[in-house]
């Protein structure tokens, strides 16, 4: 055996917790779980005594590389920060810059408890490098739009070409269609011909604002999940970020077709977006995983917010409860991305965090898994490994070279 | 001079900042602001360099014992969350109980910036003891209600006999009218005539639920800001805790009564009572400040994701703004409570704390107000100083013995 986590608070899948417990590591999966030490010894003993271990989290929609823009502009709708700030800024990126602004992201994403990203971006391939160097799983894309469509495509086929599947298939790829209003049925077909080509998921923005859906209804007399449907997008696994506008129609499509969405409730209230009907959703049969969109709009990659504010929004009659909050965040994002992991289960992936619990605004501990989503904060983790290995503990990362990377960000602030 | 932060990022009152600065404190105030050191030599020199200072956080509303019920009862609405769980829990608390309690939640608010608290809570002598051992500041009370009144005057009265004005007013006494549909107009009148005779102000709930809202309507013809108001409580100064259900005609009363309403966005989620109209106070020119509420219905005293969730909550056309938000925890909580504090200007109190900027989810630095209210959490503060005395600093509590507390927490969580 790997490694085994002694005499630690284990959180289990029905939410429940094992205290004194014992979990076992071996090739990176989780080989035992029990009350008792496994009869194999362990090459890596830690010690769990005052601390919570619980799967690592999955963001299931960000834009990693907008960590540079973190605070840049604020206090607006979604319009006028995108097409007026955000959209001048990204022109001055490079692949470089995007590569570090990534690199700056994982930290915090480790930091916080995060194993595994669903990212959409530009300089995808620096992406990649900086998701492939620091021992996460990501599932990584470049976006297809209207503008700019030849090179989209010829990009994408070059990120399957180097990253799909690595290391076990820690890194995937999927296709991305950027959003229903910036492409048209010819570029969502063809994301569906390349998907089927390449074995991919879809990703994708959806009836994220009120505008969106209203203009997509006027154009094609149908809801842009119809619309899509129509065109055979769902034909694929399709990840879709946001759903905030949707209809019950909607939701029975996406039930239907085994499609994940994606709830970013702070991005959404900050960009005055609305609030996803998580609980229809949820009722309704689709896997609905948990993401912060960008650092731009957030301006923090901590789950364990936005676990928290999921809950709250979803709070009074007929609430999400902390367990099903916890559950969008592990299980339902690690399926959102196709992977078997989220879950202290054995044979699951080994993807898991250690929260110290000896701490002030984390006592007493009358229930688990309420104090993990609506006291603890992102920065208890002590511990997050991936696959079985450590990449994060107690304040240092053991993947990426943390002076670099804020040294590199401060320069790279300056340009914008 | 008694102490000097060298080379620090300082937040002006205006939300600007003011880089590499020298801040001043003499005899417990804000003595020296500016770009080069003060001619006078500091008996204590702190060094700033990557970090922010800012002016410390009022918790405006909070019941600091309940942090023992802590994730005791969650996901349910506040008529069965109150009367079916925490009421029945808090019959089993003892004056011990209650200083444990108050001790807990007043580290985890020094851990988290939180320079003053105004409480309402029973046996409201030992959270005085508790406040006054710490060096925070409090506002402290006994509410008044219909039950037990004889025995509520009568400990009222005490406490303002031992604390009222301790520590050059570092403790103040607050009368309580717990809420209006927990008593009536004689308690009403009566707390209107102690807090004359003893000069204090009044701290109450104020239209927490629509059905407080309705009750109050269907009762007296009136809401219960106007019901008060005819009652003359505003005769005094008032802070209001929640004002989630009140009407512009309600706004205009505590507006030109010169009342203080304290914002409660993650209680008032989580127990499904809704969303005050923070915006609508604000401009009908109401003094907001910030509350967290107790942490049985939060499960937190983090003030810095209060302010987030303030901030989201009124994002998208009309936004509250970071630097809104940041004056509804900071001047405006300290102006509730009748003090000279909350801003890092001249002749203020030297209420201040420290922020490690230094941290991956805190970087890039485009604004600094942006990142303290949307990025920062409260495990970010390094320091915190109340009337120019460091009371916590790098996980160091200066005036609270954590591992007693912690024990005597985990002790007393047993009899729930």
């Amino acid at each position: 055996m790997d490694t085994v986590f002694e005499n630690v608070t284990a959180v289990l899948p029905d939410g429940s917790a094992l205290k004194d417990a014992y979990i076992g590591i071996n090739a990176g999966l989780i080989t035992y779980i029990g009350p008792q030490p496994p009869a194999e010894t362990a090459a890596n003993v830690i010690d769990g005594r005052g601390k919570v271990l619980m799967p690592g989290l999955t963001n299931a929609h960000t834009h990693l590389p907008m960590t540079l823009l973190r605070g840049y502009a604020d206090d607006m709708d979604l319009q006028t920060w995108l097409f007026q700030h955000i959209f001048p800024a990204e022109d001055k990126l490079t692949g470089g810059l995007v590569r570090t602004g990534a690199q700056l992201a994982l930290m915090e994403c480790l930091a916080s408890g995060t194993v595994s990203v669903t990212d959409m971006y530009f300089f995808s391939a620096d992406i990649a490098y900086a998701v492939a160097e620091s021992g996460m799983k990501g599932n990584l894309s470049r976006p297809f739009m209207a503008e700019n469509n030849e090179v989209r495509f010829s990009e994408a086929e070059e990120l399957v070409a180097r990253y799909h599947g690595f290391d076990n298939n820690r890194i995937q790829v999927d296709a991305s269609v950027h959003a229903e209003y910036t492409s048209g049925p010819e570029i969502w077909e063809a994301a569906v011909r390349f998907a089927q080509k390449h074995g991919l998921r879809i990703h994708t923005h959806l009836s994220e604002t009120a505008r969106e859906h209203n203009e997509c209804v006027a154009k094609y007399g149908l809801t842009p999940t119809a619309v899509f449907d129509r065109h055979g997008l769902f034909s694929v696994p399709v990840t879709a970020a946001h759903c905030v506008h949707i209809t019950d129609e909607d939701i029975a499509i996406l039930a239907a077709r085994g499609a994940s969405a994606v709830h970013n409730p702070v991005s959404n209230l900050k960009l005055g977006s609305g609030t996803a009907r998580v609980r229809a959703m949820v009722k309704g049969g689709v896997n609905v995983a948990l993401g912060t969109d960008g650092a731009a709009s957030n301006n923090s990659l901590d789950l364990f917010e936005e676990m928290k504010t999921a809950a709250l929004l979803a709070a009074g009659n007929d609430p999400l409860t902390a367990t099903g909050a916890l559950r969008l965040a592990t299980v339902n994002g690690a399926a959102s991305q196709g992977r078997n992991a989220g879950q202290i289960a054995l044979g699951c992936e080994a993807d898991l965090i250690l929260l110290d619990f000896d701490q002030p605004h984390l006592q007493p501990l009358h229930n688990v898994v309420s104090s993990v989503v609506y006291s603890a904060r992102g920065s208890d983790v002590r511990l997050t490994m991936v696959n079985g290995k450590i990449l994060y503990r107690d304040g240092e990362f053991l993947t990426i070279d943390r002076e670099r990377v804020l040294h590199e960000t401060r320069k790279a602030a300056c340009i914008f």
